[in-house]
């Protein structure tokens, strides 16, 4: 009988630990093939130092089930890309770790460079003649891993962005002066995120009027003009623009001001690019123009978990237990749709998976680019629905913490 | 029998609809003394246009019960000061739209500024021996109005600032490294909201490590030592800061980039104090640091809207109907605060009250101005208790929403 060790890696999500309870909870129910379950503190950087808790010392029926609704990772998290030499001492180092504790089964929750941690370790195994089974758990709230319907994370971020901009729209119409908005949405590369803000829009035509994935290269004068069109119509105007907005050269719009906006400590500073675009509208518009940045609460924030979301990620995590039992490895666990909506899970081969990255297609944008078209509504509907009530404790969210000794490995 | 008329004003909250609600529907109960009951859109502003709305053909039974879980302002608002000379002309083409339409009260929903226009519509009408009554309805997300122990629209903005620093807390610590974040929270004079951010510590000690309220001049080298000591006992350290906060000289900390920011087109930009001291933080530290600013959502969300502040907005709007219907005139609805926690409402002179602050007195504050003290930690927490469940249609908060034409007053 083996030991299962389990590792949080990459940005946090506000279910991240809905996958580690499914783990933890599919584990458990396996008394005969699983000997202790293990997390690695900060991920496979921790691990490599050392740290690892007992998860049965840390987690009661009553954290367990908070744990379901605490964002962020309760193992902590890392960001670590493993070298590409497999004859790098680091894979002996672990390996060893991995063998001093008597490990069978390593399930990893992260997004692209996790799994590229898992292609690794797994190919490492082969290589090694190790029988150590290597599955990844999809997590990401960007929503850009291939080979799956969509992530565990995505559902619960997109379902934030939409409510955060209903009501930002709500804010930005209560005064009658003409008005612009520029809500900044996370996504460097891929406009998942951004684009599910048009969920937040209550008629055709309304708010958010305009939408800028990162798909399209941003063209500012374009961008004026639509703004112009849709002041004179609405008078207060919402736009949704990715962080990672580029122009017909490929340089970040967040770039921009780096030449003039230089601090008393001479250093350059990157600033938001709705906080450029809000200046450009003040001052070719002339237009009362606010920024708003959803920042880090658009991935940790647990007051619009979406059940369908937390469900998965639950289910994913426990899909992924049984896979490595069933011998599986080198494998992540993917969703497959349904019509009408559910889910249904398989595996892929990791290293199909990381390092690349899953973009909007263009033919989900409206031709113009502001936009998104009626496919891309009905893929986003189905993720954001049901809502999970965060348990409270003297009128805050009743958070699960882990604040026990660390184990050394 | 007498019309009533009812506004909103100033910025929205949480539950500045909640007292709009109450406003109506006590009004509804009240048929053989109140006739129409009509909302001025856009305030006083609106009204002076001739903007106004027949409330009993906009709310049915459906909305009216939404219409306390939606943020933002349903009549809208404007930010306008009436002159300080009576004798403007402005007042007589006021009282003549207000006695076209036979209006025998007006309720206002409004904070300081509001009050104000309470205060001299009052005046005036005692001037002109006009029998219209006026009474304000308290609302601020600042808490700073005087002679009221504390303001509808607090308690959730406080509920959502404590919920939301303790979810950016579980985030920041996601990470090995050292790291600082610095959460920017609205309030220009008055520290309660970022006081607030307190509730979010989970221990003696803990994170969000250093508060520091405008009530207190900042003291930039002081910051960074304390910022220190913090990092090296925590690592991960999250600060929570008034955007008002001012040096010993009185200059806001969001002008200090003044001199060095200026964008392309030659215009200087203000940027939040939040940014510039991760900016201090990482130039002179060396540190990862991050500047989050809770920006409108924390005035708008309805996400952490607070029961016991959305009750106490609902029997203020309540009060003032019976308060005006008794014949009081002049005056704002306040509470008095019961141990244990009850509330008692009353009425006080608006004069007294428009163009004064209440700022969070200096021993509620620890001795090093870093920290809150024990009696404010008490006087917040029955603020921010019960929650609300806000209806969800598809995934999505249903909000009400005003789309009906206007009438001509």
């Amino acid at each position: 009988m083996k030991n299962l060790l389990v590792g949080q890696s990459g940005g946090p999500t506000a279910v991240i630990n809905g996958s580690l309870y499914g783990v933890f909870h599919e584990a458990v129910l396996c008394p005969e093939q699983i000997g202790h379950i293990y997390g690695m503190r900060n991920g496979i950087e921790g691990f490599l130092k050392g740290r690892m808790i007992d998860l049965s010392l840390t987690l009661d029926a009553s954290s367990l089930e908070r744990l379901k609704y605490t964002p962020g990772s309760y193992l902590g998290s890392c960001r670590c890309r493993l070298p590409d030499d497999l004859s790098d001492p680091v894979y002996a180092a672990l390996f060893d770790l991995l063998d001093k504790q008597d490990i069978g089964y390593v399930l990893y929750i992260g997004g692209n460079d996790s799994m590229d941690t898992v292609s690794k370790l797994a190919a490492c195994a082969s290589k090694l003649g190790s029988d150590i089974r290597f599955v990844g758990i999809p997590k990401t709230i960007d929503n850009d891993l291939v080979l799956t319907d969509h992530t565990p994370g995505f559902g619960s971020a997109a379902k934030y962005v939409a409510a955060a901009v209903q009501e930002i729209c709500t804010d930005a119409a209560v005064y009658d002066a003409p008005s612009v908005t520029i809500v900044e949405i996370m996504g460097r590369h891929a406009g998942w995120l951004t684009a599910s803000a048009a969920l937040a829009r209550r008629y055709k035509g309304g708010n958010p009027a305009l939408l800028y994935l990162p798909e399209i290269p941003f063209d500012q004068e374009n961008f004026l003009n639509r703004l112009q069109e849709e002041v004179h119509r609405h008078r207060q105007v919402v736009v949704c623009v990715s962080e990672g907005l580029r122009d017909k050269e490929g340089r970040l719009l967040c770039e921009y001001e780096l030449t003039s906006s230089t601090d008393q400590f001479g250093h350059k500073q990157l600033s938001g690019c709705s906080r450029y675009l809000a200046q450009l509208v003040r001052s070719r518009l002339g237009w009362k123009a606010r920024a708003v940045e959803l920042s880090v609460l658009q991935r940790c924030s647990s007051c619009h978990q979406s059940l369908t979301d937390l469900s998965e990620a639950v289910d994913a995590g426990s899909f992924g237990v049984k896979a490595a039992l069933l011998g599986k490895t080198g494998c992540m666990v993917t969703f497959t749709r349904g019509c009408p909506y559910s889910v249904s899970y398989g595996l892929a081969d990791v290293s199909l998976i990381c390092n690349r990255e899953k973009t909007v297609p263009r033919d989900w944008i409206s031709p113009d680019g502001t936009d998104i078209g009626p496919e891309l509504i009905d893929y986003l509907t189905p993720l954001v629905q049901g809502s999970t009530q965060v348990p409270l404790k003297d009128g805050r969210p009743d958070f699960v913490y882990l604040e026990n000794p660390v184990l050394k490995a």
